[in-house]
């Protein structure tokens, strides 16, 4: 499948790496190639700059947005939260149009320092704003609630931990599921919340994950342990 | 010691049997004895009206927020979020001075509806405005993100799960966590977020707290799984 990912940060490049190992073709997309290219600063995890990364990664292309939204059949949104919008709309509703767009961004906040903040939460998500600002894409927010390493493999974890899956279109959310599992993910540990306005739980974790990221190690998940239902 | 649960819903009543149990002396606590008296309706569980409850659990003092609050050495707020300052305030500061306050309670909105939305979240929490409204007594929350029933008996989930604490006097968590240990739970599963700031994290569980509740079934709890540190 031809995959279009917004987005040249950690979560793009690990998820590129991915779909490239699952063979299928991709494009990583940037607002301005030359500021991506011209970055020169390791991340948190010590990974090279996007030029590194993208001369050891030469099998995924690299594009504007535009070119990255009309290349993919399937769609992912790993742009910063606070910029999605913005991103979105250089990419063009027209090429986005009747595709998924699996979202993987949060509405976080670092401009006042640790620990971020939301730009949206409680009664709308940036989910349900994407989803409202392009009708005609089919949202399914996903892969928002946990590190970019776990994502693509489950198994950094000594034990089964849960996904979400949050969209208003229900062929749409089969489609990101197949992906999961073909990442490792196990059916069952996916769990469907519902429409898109269930974003609003999920983008909503961040704030407790921030902290439970502060303790010291970042490779975490949550885990929904369910027991038997009440008697009555 | 001497416990006092501000608050006769759910939350109050299985606490206060829990603590019966471990042979604490326990008084809760309503706004109106009366009105509390008279109330009818059986909860979603199908628990019987406090009048009921209460008269299978004589050994549990009943008074107003001012008595319970003299009375308990060790404080626990089971009110509904949106009216916690306010029935603190009848409690009273000077009752609950010097006091731990475990703040179980959450800022849920039900006036719309479900799921419910919060009425204070992202850059400020309920706990938090607990502990500047009351400078001089020590809140800890825990227990706002799970079932009350697992609460009191961790060994209802099939699997160890999660439960947090947040707080600015280190004592007082210590103090809350034994009496979680004294409940079932392990030591290592109690998880110290941090000052009591840390609450907009848990606070802001519950809007997928609610979503997977509404998933049908009531039974579950977070479990935080964690693997080994990125090698770099």
């Amino acid at each position: 499948m031809k995959i279009g990912i917004l987005g040249t940060g950690i979560v793009g490049q690990i998820l590129a790496e991915k779909f490239v190992q699952l063979n299928h073709q991709v494009m990583i997309g940037t607002r301005n190639k030359e500021k991506t290219l011209a970055k020169k600063d390791r991340d948190i995890y010590g990974r090279p700059p996007f030029s590194e990364w993208h001369n050891n990664n030469q099998q995924v292309r690299f594009g504007v947005f535009e070119d990255t939204a009309e290349f993919g059949e399937f769609l992912v949104n790993a742009t910063h939260g606070v910029s999605s919008i913005d991103a979105l709309r250089l990419a063009g509703d027209k090429n986005m149009e009747k595709k998924v767009l699996l979202d993987a961004s949060n509405p976080l906040d670092f401009s006042k320092g640790m620990p971020p903040t939301l730009t949206i939460c409680n009664t709308d998500s940036l989910g349900e704003q994407i989803q409202k600002t392009f009708p005609n894409t089919k949202v399914v927010k996903s892969l928002n609630t946990l590190n970019a390493y776990i994502m693509v493999n489950p198994s950094l974890l000594p034990e089964e931990t849960n996904l979400f899956l949050s969209g208003n279109d229900a062929d749409a959310k089969t489609k990101v599921k197949e992906l999961l599992v073909s990442f490792g993910w196990k059916k069952q540990d996916v769990i469907d919340l519902g429409d898109i306005s269930t974003s609003r739980g999920t983008e909503q974790l961040l704030p407790i994950w921030a902290r439970l990221y502060a303790l010291g190690n970042p490779m975490f998940n949550f885990k929904i342990v369910t027991g038997n239902p009440p008697a009555e």
